[in-house]
């Protein structure tokens, strides 16, 4: 590859002698405390509609559709399903997503494993509300037919998408072993289908919003009444939520910035 | 701002002297040159599943449900809607998206006039299907209510930032005489929000195939019938299809690289 001479190779190439922090790392610092307010107002903006999302499907669920239950109602039971998608597939996965931004000033390796954790408790909680539609759909007199849905189609390829990369992270970031350079490769490809698979849970959640509004609303979905209004509110809700949350995971300005020890450490910089 | 004395403030300041294509340049070059191949090949792919997604929709439109009419016949005339939408808002919009890096040797002036008229004949096909479906509502016996719908909700939301999008980009990157910082200052914003629509008109496609699918499939959706299974086919598609458009959009390594006139003409760059 052509280089130039005084072109640097890396931001901290470009220290002054006899400093481990180059300009390039301080230019960064400051670019990062100039980006961080706005970072913080709309990360607290995500917070907020999020958890008003989650709220939101718990009062459709508690209150419009009856109310929560496991082994006694199946109608009840697959109150859950739609309460853990948006709990574990949308709110947790996003969270597990921002966190490298969101303690932008934690090490590296402990913001890790967080992430793995927070995406495997959202990954459980989708496993949960999977078996509570496939129960509800097989104990319904007479049974519901499964799998025949658009949304259905999407929801399982999401949650399979998902089980995959969480496993190929796994194996990546945090086996200890593998190249630096098999890391840094990956590592978009990671972010990729990270956004791809938030994105088709809330695709999959405005889905099921639909088929619901329109299979359980009485009198009817088209008449809008007040449950009708709520479960368009929440589609929006949702919808905000993804695009701020994209927009957070996106910017590059919003980018956790390499420490010092990062950078002593290369094996950690790249993850 | 602190600066680097060491480090260049944009890639054409480490030319050498004598030469108005900087290392920087050179070195971008290369990289692009790198990557095309890879472009091409996702590029092409991306044009198949968006011709066959349009294809597929007509095929359903045109034969599952009946063929197309305007005055004639109100069930008729809506299979425009599906059509026209899916034509104008995910097709047309995308390769008026995709454009700048689809035909990279080409002027930046021309290709920011081919992206507005694209555009616009985007909004035009949306605006005809919007027409159909209000009419077809309208016309029927009795008449089926508007906007009730999330999808209806989702949609006329995309439809109408998509308007404003349109006219600011128009007013912001083509009229003349606005300052550059103004224009590089909007240009992620108009970035970001061209993508948001995309995904947003995506996300209407999905939600109207699973209400049309819901009210009109027979016996029934649910016994998953071959125009059940090409609904469920046309969503999966569009899906596919936004994602590899949102990849090859968003991805920085796929760039269209700044030319030496552009840098010349410092005005034209930033756009």
């Amino acid at each position: 590859m052509l280089m130039s001479p005084k072109q640097p190779r890396r931001d901290w190439d470009t220290g002054e002698e006899g400093s481990l922090i180059g300009r390039g790392i301080l230019d960064e610092m400051e670019n990062e405390a100039q980006h961080i307010p706005f970072f913080t107002k709309l990360f607290t903006l995500s917070q907020v509609v999020g958890i008003l999302s989650v709220v939101l499907v718990g009062v459709w669920c508690g209150y419009f559709r009856g109310g929560f239950a496991w082994f006694n109602d199946p109608t009840l039971q697959f109150n859950w399903h739609p309460f853990l998608m948006t709990l574990g597939l949308v709110f947790f996965y996003a969270n597990g997503a921002m966190i490298y931004r969101g303690f932008r000033s934690e090490k590296k390796k402990k913001l890790k494993i967080l992430h793995m954790l927070i995406q495997l408790s959202a990954f459980i909680f989708s496993i949960v509300g999977l078996v509570a539609v496939f129960d509800f759909h097989n104990k319904s007199h007479p049974p519901i037919p499964n799998m025949y849905s658009l949304h259905s189609w999407v929801g399982l390829c999401t949650v399979i998408l998902f089980a995959c990369q969480w496993l190929v992270g796994l194996l990546t970031f945090l086996f200890p072993g593998l190249r630096p350079s098999v890391r840094a490769a990956y590592l978009p490809i990671h972010q990729f289908f990270g956004l791809f698979i938030f994105v088709g849970a809330v695709a999959s959640c405005l889905l099921g919003l639909t088929e619901k509004a329109i299979f359980s609303i009485k009198p009817k979905y088209s008449a809008l009444p007040t449950e009708g209004i709520l479960v368009n509110v929440i589609g929006l809700a949702l919808i905000l939520f993804g695009g701020l949350v994209v927009y957070l995971v996106s910017h590059t300005k919003f980018r956790r910035q390499t420490t010092e020890d990062e950078v002593l450490l290369t094996d950690t910089v790249l993850e």
